[in-house]
């Protein structure tokens, strides 16, 4: 049941990711007002205790906190540069995806027109806001983010991750290109193992305590990178490439694609050729620190 | 303390990995007979209760049991093949580095021998033997793995694969291409928080937490490849695949190295070109599975 709640706050923009943002406002009691460019999408909300502003300045207006979720950053500033609304006093919270040079430069352009800013950026798809599920993250003044805390639990577990706001971009894509790569190196695994007729299911949990393994290696690896040094405590980057190596000849005769293994044995190939033979896997990051 | 135990085993062949399983055998109480062909390589694990064969035809002959940890496959067919003990009844489990078909031929020349035979992989470096820690796959007939499991519960965590010989290894590589892409994700996102401050070690748990998150929808997914349906219950591969063009523009604007997200968004680009925009990531294993 919808239970009261005093903290107003408007949604711009309202296609799925919006409605779902602006779902969890009224579910969770928020006087919520919505604005959509086509007024239909907001005949749900409405019907569930939404009010629709005609203008984008009635939608400004209406509320201290202005959560944003559009296409994307040029349709952002399309939209506010359109309105001339006193934005004094107003938080902008821009959960609309997009990359760090874009969120820095939007703060930028926040901070001349007087609005208090934040960004955003969601990790999870419409259906989960409003659960724990949802992750979303928020980088600009802490301060900022810790007087809007109460009303952004709303939508889900919200963190703040520093004052840089291309923070939030930056570890956005970091994440997924986290989730890509372990979806990518089970895929391979399961297209290596269905030659030999085990099936996806079978090997899913093996893959599924690797990754689980190796990722509580990772502060602990960083601690190398943050001090500059890499001894071989656990194996020497030479001795890993010789395992690649084998990784990719077993790729090859078993008849599966071979780039990811490649991939990976070219950056550790560098990294050998560059001195680093003889050190630990984590002194790799230099080679991805390298434009290429 | 060292508890008697009946159980002889051999091994042959003395690096730093076997003279860990040898000692890991004596720890647990089991006689054990070894061999290696410079002989020197025994003297500690003599000192702890060794008996140290004077040839191979010795050590094959001392036990039921033979544990081989040589430097690769051909060296193993090339020592045992010197040998001309009667083999029935004894069992060979290979421990050595290799692909499966090499274990494969392997088990075939040990059939005609009239031997017994396992292969297996070793997914630990030599300390961590004896130790919970220690990950031993076997693969081959499921009898003689049960017959030697409770000597074998002395190396460390044992498990049994399946009755092809080939499992092992690519169980071993397919779960060395995980931890690498675990790792490598992981640096590449390390790389480009870095550009903007933020140190290793606090991006690390973020990291950590999205790949443990991300292993446990693998058994979800594994279904999807099994039933050979990918419908897009998540998100759409196309939708996937804008992502990864914001993924490939932050690296190469933040100065770090491209190449993980461009392979990234190749595999998912060719299976979109394939028809396969408007439906789940999983659908991916066609590429995968397809020689490249």
């Amino acid at each position: 049941m919808t239970q009261k709640n005093e903290t107003s706050v408007t949604v711009l923009g309202l296609g799925r990711m919006g409605q779902a943002l602006a779902g969890a406002f009224l579910k969770a009691g928020h006087p919520t007002t919505v604005w959509n460019r086509t007024a239909a999408k907001a005949e749900r909300l409405v019907s569930e205790g939404a009010r629709l502003a005609p203008t984008v300045g009635a939608a400004l207006a209406a509320s201290p906190l202005i959560i944003i979720c559009l296409t994307d950053y040029p349709a952002v500033r399309e939209l506010l540069d359109a309105s001339e609304n006193d934005l004094a006093g107003t938080t902008l919270i821009n959960l609309t995806s997009g990359d760090s040079a874009q969120a820095r430069a939007t703060a930028r352009w926040a901070e001349q027109r007087g609005a208090r800013y934040l960004d955003g950026a969601i990790m999870a798809i419409p259906p989960a806001i409003g659960t724990a599920e949802a992750v979303i993250l928020h980088s600009g003044p802490e301060a900022d983010f810790a007087a809007h805390r109460p009303i952004l639990d709303a939508l889900g577990t919200v963190s703040y991750l520093g004052a840089d706001h291309g923070l939030a971009s930056l570890y956005d894509v970091a994440g997924l290109a986290m989730m890509w790569s372990v979806l990518n190196a089970w895929l391979h695994g399961t297209a290596m193992l269905r030659t030999a007729g085990v099936d996806a299911a079978t090997f899913a949990p093996f893959a599924a305590q690797i990754a689980a393994g190796v990722a509580e290696w990772l502060p602990g690896y960083a601690e190398q990178i943050d001090r500059g040094s890499f001894p071989a405590e656990v194996s020497t980057l030479e001795t890993d490439a010789r395992a690649m190596a084998h990784l990719i000849e077993e790729s090859e005769a078993v008849g599966v694609n071979a780039e990811l293994p490649r991939l990976i044995k070219a950056m550790a190939d560098r990294s050998i050729a560059a001195g680093h033979g003889a050190e630990q896997y984590p002194v790799l990051i230099e080679e991805f620190g390298t434009p290429r």
